[in-house]
């Protein structure tokens, strides 16, 4: 059955997003560091249009974080912030081509219409909730599985539902001190998980829990 | 060189115990979910004087963990909390044989004359800091590796001042929801941590880090 996968980097004390996240600066102070663990890497690159790069222990959890993808589920702040287009179609961070390469359904109170990119990427604004969010990338997804990106908010929404099948973190040896926590406002919440795989990589630990 | 080694078992959202720890449950609600997964191997039940027991992939971690190991140091709290010893000599949650099987210095604030337990564990109380309580557990240890028990006060405090070398963390894929942070009150703390190694097991992920 296809399932609702969700992976994120996060610090070793639990931030998904440095202090002081803004429009500027959607990943916060320090919080690019959770990423810098994937920018070398040729799998990366690739899904993000360019050439060259590198292999090492992460590039088959990259790989494979990819496959069998048939839509993506994303929180507004992901998207890029809540300013600038409530005003003006601006069409978030992610450029002309954005790295997704399938069916993306952004949950948002601000309904607007669908944009497609180049490269297989769409973007549906769903304002109905992340019940209906799932149901509309199930859907598009055709019997593939969903990604969901994040960031902490919405992944806590869907973790409180009891929605995601399974969790990857990646797990980045830095300490933020402040900022977003995944794990976070999950109230009485009970998650059942067990660790399917770990794999340490230059700069990250790649841990994959199924979510029962 | 002898190094101070930091081992402590941790939920994935970022506790070492459940909240509302007291006297009589010093590990909080739920935080004895951290170390069920150590219970049933037969290298933790040997350390405790229990026979037989199983082996699996946490064995060989659990037995490397107290390798070249000639002192310990912990908390006032992990040693017993504050409450009985400060007006009876109370010997702490340990009974007479402690599983440390090495001289254990206990950083706190109360004076008390030393007490030696079976099995080689002997309990001396410094009330004169961190760096001294290292100190005297480094010459104690004769040149092998000094291990920091825990609790979360006392590793914040080893933590802020550069003392440890090596951390591994036993992730734990449970969330406590509230408890003692591991991770807190570290301010501006600098820490490079890189993940030297990483154990999947059942019920935890292992997870070492060299300190520089």
């Amino acid at each position: 059955m296809a399932k609702l996968r969700f992976q994120i980097s996060m610090s070793l004390d639990g931030f998904v997003a440095g202090p002081n996240q803004s429009e500027e600066n959607p990943l916060g102070e320090g919080g690019m560091r959770l990423h810098e663990w994937a920018f070398p890497l040729a799998a990366w690159r690739e899904r993000h249009g360019l050439e060259g790069g590198e292999v090492n222990a992460s590039s088959k959890v990259v790989e494979e974080s990819v496959q069998n993808l048939g839509a993506t589920i994303m929180g507004r702040n992901m998207f890029g912030g809540s300013g600038p287009w409530t005003d003006e179609p601006w069409e978030g961070w992610w450029g002309e081509e954005p790295p997704f390469h399938t069916p993306v359904f952004i949950v948002t109170h601000h309904e607007r219409p669908p944009v497609t990119k180049r490269g297989g990427t769409s973007f549906t604004f769903v304002t109905d909730g992340i019940e209906s969010a799932l149901e509309q990338a199930h859907a598009a997804a055709g019997g593939k599985d969903v990604a969901l990106g994040g960031g902490a908010i919405v992944a806590q929404e869907y973790l409180r539902a009891g929605l995601i099948d399974e969790l990857q973190i990646h797990l980045v040896p830095v300490m933020l001190g402040d900022g977003a926590r995944l794990f976070a406002g999950l109230g009485d919440t009970k998650i059942g998980l067990e660790c399917v795989g770990s794999v340490a990589a230059p700069g990250v630990t790649h841990l994959t829990y199924r979510v029962s």
